[in-house]
Order: C-alpha cells, then sequence, then structure tokens
C-alpha cells in the first residue's frame, strides 16, 4: 500500500419530508401551501406534471421540493447520498430518473405497509445491499402517529472504493412525539441496540463504517450513547476540523420555516437528531475535513427542502500504521462508560417490558369483561328482552373482544421482542464486567478482534 | 500455526416437537398419549412435577420425551447441541437446569408472540448472540397453521474455539402443509433468501459456518439449492465420510410412531428436511467424520424424542494452505447453477408478488362492497324498516370491513417483503450475470473476498 494512501468522501444526508406550515415564506417555485396539521407517514405523491401523483392537502410543495433536491444533488454531485422519510416509491423513482447521469447506483429500501423511507443515491456501483427491519416500531393502534406502518429499518450499502470496503448504514429511528412522557422510549434504546447490533455483526470484514440517518435522538439520549458506545462510531460534528451551519451542529432550528415552532420552544438553537457517524478498522483513520449543514433555508437560500437541516460531510481515510488505540472498549477505565450506559438501557427496557406486560394483562382484564358481558347479553336476547339495544351492544362486544384480543397479542410480541433487546445486552454486560474484573491487561474474548495468528490447539 | 492443528466438533440437531398418536407404542415411561391432530406451533407446557405447568391434551409424552432428551444430551457431551421448536419456554428453563453442568451456556431466541423456538445449548461459551427474524412466515388469519404466531426466525452465535471464530446458525422455516399446492412456497424461498443473505453478511470473518436446522425443504426444492448456491455450504450428509442412521438420511420416517403416515405416503423411506450444513474459508477445511441419524426411536431404541429424527454430527477443522478453490460462484461454468437457481427463485417470488397484490386488490373490492352495504343498512335503519336485523348486519358488516382492511394492509406489507428478496435477488442475479459475460479471468467485486493487499489509489 502506497503511504501516501488517501480516499476522499463527500456524503449527504437528508430527511427529506417536511409537513408544510400554511405560509411557507421565499417560495420560488410551485403553488401555495394549505395544511398545518403534523405527520410523519403518509404515503403521499407529487404534484406537478413531470412526477407522478400527489396528495395536495399534505404537501403542496413537495414536487418543487424534490425538483430543487435533485437539482442541488446533480450539481454537488456527492459519492453518496442518502435519504429518509421518501415515503411514495414514485418520488424516488422520480429522483432516481434525475440523478441516473450523476448517481447511476441506487436503492430503495422496501418494508412495512408503507415502506421504510430509506433511499440512496450512489456515484459509485453498489456491490450488496440489505437491510433489517426493527422488531418493535410503536403501536399499530397509533395510528395518528404511523411509525408501526413504515415498518421502520436500517439498511446497509457495500460499496468497494479504491480497495477499500465501505459498509453504508442509512436509517431512521421512532420519531419522538413527547419527550416529557415519551411512550415509545423503550422502543427507541430497543432500536438504537439493534441498530447498534446490527452493525456490529454486519461490518466485521469492512475497513470502513458510515451511519447516516434521522436517529431522532439527542446526543445525549440513552440510545445515541448506546449506540456510539458499542459501535466506537464518531461523531462527524464532534469531530471534524471546518464546520459551516447552524448553530451547535442542530439539524432542526426555528429558522425553518416548515418545522412546528412550538414543539422547539424548550430548545432555542433547535435540536440535533440527524447524524453522519463513521468508523475505521486498525490500519486506517477516517477524519472529517468538513461538516456542512444547511441553515433553515435550501442551500441557496431559498425555500428549504425539509423540515430538517441536509447534512454535507467531507471525510478523509487514510492509511495509518497498526497502533494500540484504546477505544472505549478496552481496559476498565474506557470501558466503563459501556458498562454503564448498558446498565441503563437495561432498566429502561426492564421498564418497557414491565409496561408491555401491564398493558397484556389489562387488555386480557378487557376481554375477560367482553365475554363476561357477552354471554349476559345472549341471555337476554335469549329471553326477548330488549332486543334491539342487545343484538347492537352483543355485535359490538365481539368487536371489542376480537380487537383488545389483537391488543393483546400485540403486547405479548412487544414483551417477547424487548426481552430479546435485554437478553443481548445483558450478554454484553456481563462479559463487559467480566473483563472489567480481570483487568486491562486481559483482552476479553468479546472485545478481541479477530487476531490472524491463530492460537494451536490440538482437541 | 501448527501444521498438525485439528478442532474435532461434535454437533446434535433435533426439532424437539412431536405431536403424539394416539397409541404410541413401545413406551418407557410416562402417560398413554390421547391426541391426533397435528399441530405446528402451541404453546404448551410439561406435565410431569419437575417440569412446570402443561396442556396434557396436546402432547401427554412430552414431559418424558424432555427428560430423556436431557438425559441424552448429557450423557453424550456434545460440543453444541442446537435444538428447534421447543415452543415453551418453561421446557428451555428445565433442559438448562438440568444440563448445566455439561452444557455451561445456553440460550433462547425469543420472538413473535408464541417464541421462535430455538434454542442452544453449548460446552463453550457463547461470545455473542443476535437473531434475524423472517420478514414474511405466512398468514395471521391461518390461524390452524400458527406459523405466523411463532415469529420464525434464524439464531446466530459466535464462538472461539482453540482461537478459531465459529459463527453456528441454527433456524427453522415455514412448515409445508400441502406440497402439491404450497401456498407458502414464496415465503419459504423468500425466507431461504433471508437465511442465505443473513449468513452471507454476518459470517464475513468467521472461520467456520454452522448452520443446522429444520428447513422444512426437500434437498432439491429451490430454497435448499438457493441456500446452498449462495452461501457455498456442505450438506454433511452427502459429505460425510461415515454414514448411520435412516434410508437415505432421512429425518422424518415412516417407523418414527409419532410421523403422521398419511403425509410421508408419497415417500416411502420418509424425508430429509432438517440438515447440519458447514463451510470453512480459506486456510481451513472442514470435514464432517461422522454423520448419523436416529431411526424411528430413541438413541436407546426406545420412544423417539421427537416426530423428527436427531442430527449427530461429529466435524473435523485442519489447517490447509490457502489454494484457489474454484466456488460455485467462480468461472462461468461453475456460476451458472447460482444464476439459474437465481433465476427460478426471482420467477418464484414474481408469482408470489402477483398473488399478494391480487389479494390486496380482492380485498380492497370486499372493503369497498362493504362500506356500500353499510350505507344501504343505514339507510333502512334511520327509515325504521327492518331495525334489528338491519342492525346486526351493520354492525357485522363494520366488523367484516376492519377485518378485510387488516388483511389488506397485510397483503400490501407482504407484496413490500417479496419485491425486498426479489430486489436483493435480482441485484445479485445482475452481478453474476456481469461477471459471467466477463469471463472466468475477471474476478467479480461481488464475489471478491476482501484483500489484505489493498489496491492504492489517490483521489
Amino acid at each position: 500500500m502506497k503511504p501516501h494512501f488517501s480516499l476522499r468522501l463527500r456524503v449527504f444526508n437528508l430527511n427529506c419530508w417536511a409537513w408544510e406550515e400554511p405560509a411557507a415564506p421565499r417560495l420560488t417555485a410551485g403553488p401555495s401551501s394549505s395544511d398545518v396539521r403534523r405527520v410523519k407517514n403518509p404515503s403521499s405523491h407529487l404534484l406537478v406534471p413531470s412526477v407522478p401523483r400527489g396528495i395536495p392537502y399534505l404537501s403542496k410543495h413537495r414536487a418543487d421540493r424534490m425538483k430543487r433536491l435533485g437539482d442541488f444533488l446533480n450539481v454537488e454531485s456527492f459519492d453518496l447520498a442518502l435519504l429518509e422519510e421518501v415515503w411514495s416509491e414514485q418520488d424516488f423513482q422520480y429522483l432516481r430518473q434525475k440523478l441516473l447521469p450523476t448517481y447511476p447506483a441506487a436503492h430503495y429500501f422496501r418494508s412495512g405497509i408503507i415502506g421504510s423511507g430509506l433511499c440512496v443515491f450512489s456515484k459509485h456501483p453498489i456491490q450488496e445491499f440489505t437491510q433489517h427491519v426493527y422488531t418493535l416500531n410503536g403501536y399499530p393502534y397509533m395510528v395518528h402517529h404511523g411509525d408501526w406502518f413504515s415498518g421502520k429499518a436500517v439498511g446497509l450499502l457495500v460499496f468497494h472504493l479504491s480497495g477499500l470496503v465501505l459498509n453504508a448504514y442509512v436509517t431512521h429511528l421512532h420519531a419522538e412525539y413527547n419527550r416529557q412522557k415519551d411512550i415509545y422510549l423503550a422502543h427507541r434504546v430497543a432500536q438504537a441496540w439493534e441498530l447498534a447490533h446490527f452493525i456490529h455483526h454486519t461490518s466485521k470484514k469492512a475497513d470502513m463504517v458510515l451511519l447516516c440517518g434521522d436517529l431522532n435522538l439527542h446526543p445525549k439520549d440513552l440510545g445515541f450513547r448506546l449506540l456510539k458506545e458499542w459501535t466506537g462510531l464518531h461523531d462527524a460534528y464532534l469531530e471534524t476540523q471546518d464546520f459551516k451551519g447552524s448553530e451547535e451542529g442542530c439539524t432542526m432550528v426555528p429558522e425553518n420555516c416548515y418545522v412546528n415552532q412550538q414543539e422547539l420552544e424548550p430548545f432555542p438553537c433547535g435540536i440535533r437528531i440527524d447524524y453522519v457517524l463513521y468508523k475505521a478498522v486498525s490500519g486506517f483513520c477516517i477524519s472529517c475535513k468538513t461538516l456542512k449543514t444547511t441553515t433553515g433555508h435550501d442551500p441557496h437560500s431559498g425555500t428549504p427542502l425539509s423540515d430538517h437541516e441536509a447534512l454535507m460531510a467531507t471525510l478523509c481515510v487514510r492509511h495509518s500504521p497498526p497502533q494500540h488505540n484504546p477505544s472505549p472498549t478496552h481496559g476498565p477505565v474506557e470501558r466503563s462508560p459501556l458498562i454503564s450506559v448498558l446498565r441503563e438501557a437495561c432498566t429502561e427496557l426492564d421498564l418497557g417490558v414491565a409496561q408491555a406486560r401491564w398493558w397484556a394483562t389489562f387488555a386480557s382484564y378487557v376481554i375477560g369483561l367482553g365475554l363476561l358481558f357477552l354471554a349476559v347479553l345472549s341471555a337476554l336476547v335469549a329471553e326477548g328482552g330488549i332486543r334491539e339495544i342487545a343484538i347492537l351492544l352483543w355485535t359490538l362486544s365481539v368487536g371489542l373482544v376480537l380487537g383488545v384480543g389483537a391488543v393483546y397479542l400485540f403486547h405479548l410480541q412487544e414483551a417477547k421482542g424487548l426481552c430479546r433487546a435485554r437478553a443481548e445486552l445483558q450478554h454484553v454486560l456481563g462479559r463487559a464486567r467480566e473483563a472489567q474484573n480481570l483487568g486491562p491487561e486481559f483482552k476479553p474474548a468479546l472485545f478481541l478482534e479477530h487476531q490472524e495468528g491463530y492460537r494451536t490447539e490440538d482437541q
């Protein structure tokens, strides 16, 4: 390998959807907007003639935003553009056609009922791709939130760049609708764990790992710390040598006309929930040369491309001689943040399991009551009493029993999913503790990167 | 590495469940059986006092079978025992306690509503584990088949044995209920693909790969050929130097008193649907020294342990100098079976997608009719006509519309899942064709195992 080897990688990330405010200012093209409610997962389409179908009351500016996004991506010619919340496959197909000359490779990750919303456009050929759909992703009866219907996932794309293997991941975790009373917290922690574990198991032979996406996690949130500690990924915003963009790197800012200002009230600068994270294996080092975000406008100061800000990173991969670089998982002092965050996550999942079981038990009581009520009503009908109302109530009760039965099964499944994540966490925690107790000179098997010189033993 | 390095690995695999026939002969212990129907996924429990709870009408012999299985595993002291259809977590806990001295490590893979039924007992510490739940796994409304409720999955366990990394996978695919008219064929092919892809992406840095399980696939079935071609796994039955057991290595045989004889009528010797598959990376070779199956009785000629036969393999891992071993994915002649099987799988998934879309369309028509019917009934009720029946029908129609609405959403999701598998297959197929067109001297990126000597390039 040449000592001056270097690889430059320009990456773009954007959560594309925007629930458009009634009076979006500084509109450069397209019809005026009209709707106010904030919905996360509509399966809607574009409006302008060049783009198929659209749901006008949901997002009148989407056609214009998609067009401008396509133009911008074509002009900038990134190596990799990773997008979230592209709910409509027609939008993806429109962008695919538009970006074909600059980004010959593209993929849309299908999942759930609506779709994961994840897609990628690349200048380089995609060697392989796959995806992992999160086991837990909200509740089907929370239709107004709709995350459950989208089948949120993490997509993996494998690239071979200059002889190096790059594993690029794109993801979107469950939205946070109420930070004070977040009923989805356990699900988001479980998703962060599944994401970290998926990266851990699928990137063992990669030279570089890149994760982009809307994590719906603030930088100090449990899920984000868990992800960072277990994967060893670096945060481009914290590591970059040259940052230009919104204050504190926020990716939802009050200056953005599509952002619900009320939601951002507790955060005057905005919030940082979209990330570019990366790491290299031993023998290489990655640095983030520049990181830019949009600042509430499109990159040319027009109407924003979305309610989220775009992230644009330039990463530089260089050869670096193998060295003992104590990662957060090596040595007792460095390992303690991992143990502490694993413990915290276990506690959170314990609460989630208890809550899921409470709901399952509650549902089973309702089913019991419903069945009792049905028996009484059947007797009433048989006796020829108030028949009309009895029949109506009887059928309603059957519906209730069946509906609550489904809720019961769902929460049983939720408890199983949370128990599974907790078991994985507890196993890692156990091994981390073992390693800590044995001291830093002991290289625990869990953290032992596979060695080329194998230990020989006859059995 | 010592030139005489060798590692011996003794592996046990069994699908544990047995739906017990009314007159199970040669019973050595336990109460007499009573039931006839064949059910795949009951969430049932054990009967005898030493083991918690039980559902007597489902499997009166289960307590006895579990006890004998535990005794046998303790006596034999395998390196690894992989079990399927352990539907009850209490059964797992019972075995865990019983096997603790011989198999200090164990794990139960939780998923779905009932559970995946997969578990493992190991003499060696489990370094890591994770699981992947199959996207498609039958239909929730096919309650009598029940596969959907079990959340079928593949479990991965990472072991470090004598300095080598072993990735052991255990799985159980969707059952086949009617070979002539198999409505689950597309799902099973998609599962086989997901399994192969999961192994492909998670085993890149493993030295040895082992897959055990009940694949519900005959050796010539599309799903099995797809799995073998894409992963390069070897079939222990075909490769072993010393086989003892049932004719043609069958794992469901007519001699087994728990087997439904009618199901096996077209196959006089029985069927082979449970497998031990393995492979080693370059630098090692694995051979199967011995493979044994039970033959319709328990290993000591008593009542069988299950309706499936157990597989017992002795694998031997040896050091072997790196050589150009043309795998089925290298060179046009060798690559063609892969291309052919990928094509066949794409066709099968096409049919599956068409069927899923047909059901979704059919459901949408029923919803439309139901809504129309509701409108007419509402008018009837409002006019004070035949009110009793109208109210009854109205509520039934509401139930129908909601129920069929769920079916509609389910089939939308099914179509998305099948499209996702098809997209992955088509991508691999495209790259395999490219490679074939470029000739054997071209090492395509898709099949290029990651090289230690990187190509250097300045960008």
